[in-house]
């Protein structure tokens, strides 16, 4: 890495997604649930989350799972659930797309789409990414090297669309304590060599709930742009990354030392407006 | 790994492509180009490799590149050329399908699809092979556990089709003196755990063209079902993968051990009936 | 990982080195240079980091070196220069042992041994710091599991010694844009599964003086015992890991920002007593 | 990894180890137990393996266990039986050192000293071993750089020793169905980059004794300069690595097999003089 090669502040992006900006001086925090399962399961996740003080909403509506037989998400029957849920709490949402031809529903309910780690070197995807204009919220594959994610933006800028946030969540190594390593050299790599937010994903990354804070407040105080953390009314009931998920009361907990360590570094916690 | 879980012999698929069976007593050569690059380039190389012994041709249509700025591919134009060359040599033809959407044009001239390590995670492209009969050609992440792998054809027999042939091509480890490292245990591992004809990809395993012969040795000595090559007719002006690619007097040569080495474990080389 | 395994916090070691304790309610930082290179360089180092707040001196003697013709380090030299200096600050002193026969001299001027990452496998070295009582600082080998940096820890305390200090310097993974990957994770898990202190080493963690604060505010807010950071009165001109060491006024700098952060997490900064 | 950087044949180390040599054109092949357990076991093993081909004998005297209350060899005990077993069969013996200080006995019953993969990186005993005369296998560490390995053999050769064999024993990456990953590439990679021999360990490489026979096939298919195979006459007793070892009927048949691939590549077995 040339130092000389990384880009100046001045021409670091922005990212206006609905009622909030990611990539500028707030910190913002993007909760919910891995998996949407009913309407009260992500209405009163999303009202904690949002009392708590996350500024956005994630859930899953198709998901990929590494065992076909696996819960594969509501699919289609999500999208009714996400269109009251935001319009109850004013949330903007992100969810993630698997396959181009999920646009056409899915862009009339997200602010952002997510490109999932497995989906990260899925070339044709983001190419039609870079053909609209919502933000893209890109995970780096677990075994991607920093340039090659950065690339992979590149496919989505090169449409026209420069509406992209970075998100670390985890590489795959020969360490089997946690589910994958949190790789926060990389965070702070990508944000020097890129124009691009970056943000955190502590669930994937650490795949426990009792160290989701630790990484938390680690990723803030390291200079990361955000967080994404999976939330769960009863994480031990979860269709899909219970083992993972924080409850509402240990989420809430998370936010308020959240906030005092984004002081320490001068940073404040990003409110919808 | 418990040993008695391993499916025994009498529940291995054999997948007919064209003329071949893979998977049965033959082992089996596939090989060409990287890219398609032009009519006589993949003439000249589906000639010789057939006369050296290959048994099936391979060559790449729409490229999956890290750089979104380098050669993508001739694309569709290169559907006419593969009808031509197929025909004049009757050599089975198996090509990468990177998008659901090239099915349309690629089920006209391909004898088997091939999935890049790159879209082994693509379940939603998985799906749709599982839901056709063509044979598909399932290469390994680069990152994939053997147990992924497997799950990732399960993905495709789920929908019926249970024309699987695995392809190990490299992993990706801290190792940075060859492109990637070639995963000999996994080929024995994925032979033993699961029913599918397991071949491997040497240049992609090791990424100079000085070392695909040993590796192309090895594998047939350990057992692989079968090998797929890179070979071009000048790899110094390749569009793509050149350092990997084995010129055609290379690959003759290599042939000639081969055989000595297959007779040497009892195992014909096949040729097309 | 079964969490009912995890020690409870009764059974925590605290570690005392000279005039501090480690693993107890009290942050600690050690700084110093990679290697010893003359007395002008460690005493103006050491006066330099005691100012900034660091309550222990680091610095190499023997040098474990990849290329055998690199700088091996002052050797015998460097002794008369650590008992000046330590009798000059006050501060205690960690050096790293390489091999059984140098404790002879080592133990006159160290307060604590540290057996590098190269060595943690080293069982013949570790026995031998079991037979006598001096802590050891124990850096995690950069491809050791965490279950086995826990049991290289248990052939020190088996003979006797349980003044055992873990410190998690990054790991060997496929990611080459930095040095090694810093393992955060496992800094969570060591404490979650063992008795001992943890700190973190972020100067090898990630080899870019540039990352080195990020990363040191990283552990503070994740909960890591204390730092140990390589610091330079002139980084440019370094015998060994110059790139990697800080310089005495951005170590001023980030001890500044660490107490903030350390008060946001209720964690004092330790000073000698 | 530049081409034209690589040694001509001219400059290859051979080394003479008792009646046989390693990195000429025989191919060498060492076998014995993993631990030395008593006289008859190593005996009756020793004799076998001789009868099946194998040119000398391996077996362990202080083992590097991961766990300290493993069992760690009979010590000072097997060195009778070392003397002993080697003049019945008059085959070498090549067996581990730990610690510096064991040469004073070990060198009476050895005629290569084994530096095995956790102490690759263990320069103190690798500069000692620089300064004597006898032959080193050094295996390499199971996260070591190809270039750190041909370093390590540098710390032997500077001291006056060129008598090193190069052995490959496995690595560490994220693939957890096999003990280690078998990293054939890098087998190919020293052997260009470096002057000394190179063999393959396929016991440790993958660690279940039903995929050893394949991995030695594979090793001599691709010009490996020999193996170093753990056989035991009731692998299911023995007091370490039982699950990756031989038991003698095996390995006759494994012999068998080799000879025939050897044949194809036209290298012969080595028999001791």
């Amino acid at each position: 890495m040339k130092i000389n090669e990384f880009p100046s502040q001045t021409t670091r992006h922005r990212v206006r997604v609905k009622n909030i900006e990611i990539g500028g001086p707030d910190f913002v925090v993007i909760a919910g649930p891995c998996s949407i399962e009913s309407r009260e399961q992500l209405s009163t996740t999303a009202q904690a989350v949002k009392k708590s003080g996350a500024s956005m909403l994630r859930g899953g509506i198709w998901k990929m799972r590494t065992n076909p037989q696996s819960f594969q998400g509501l699919g289609n029957e999500a999208i009714d659930l996400i269109r009251e849920v935001t319009a109850q709490t004013g949330l903007g949402m992100v969810a993630e797309i698997t396959d181009p031809r999920q646009m056409d529903v899915l862009h009339q309910v997200v602010d952002a789409y997510q490109v999932g780690a497995r989906n990260m070197y899925n070339y044709a995807l983001l190419k039609e990414l870079g053909h609209q204009k919502k933000p893209v919220l890109l995970k780096r594959g677990f075994s991607a090297l920093v340039d090659e994610w950065l690339k992979a933006a590149e496919y989505i800028t090169i449409g026209g669309n420069s509406n992209v946030i970075l998100c670390e969540r985890g590489i795959r190594t020969f360490e089997t304590s946690t589910r994958y390593t949190f790789d926060l050299n990389s965070v702070l790599v990508a944000k020097a060599k890129g124009p691009f937010p970056v943000i955190v994903d502590p669930s994937h990354a650490v795949g426990m709930r009792e160290f989701v804070p630790q990484l938390s407040l680690a990723a803030a105080a390291a200079g990361a742009d955000g967080l994404i953390i999976e939330v769960h009314p009863i994480p031990e009931t979860a269709l899909s990354d219970g083992r993972q998920s924080m409850n509402l009361t240990s989420f809430d907990s998370l936010m308020k030392t959240l906030e005092k360590v984004l002081l320490a570094v001068d940073r404040p916690l990003a409110r919808p407006q």
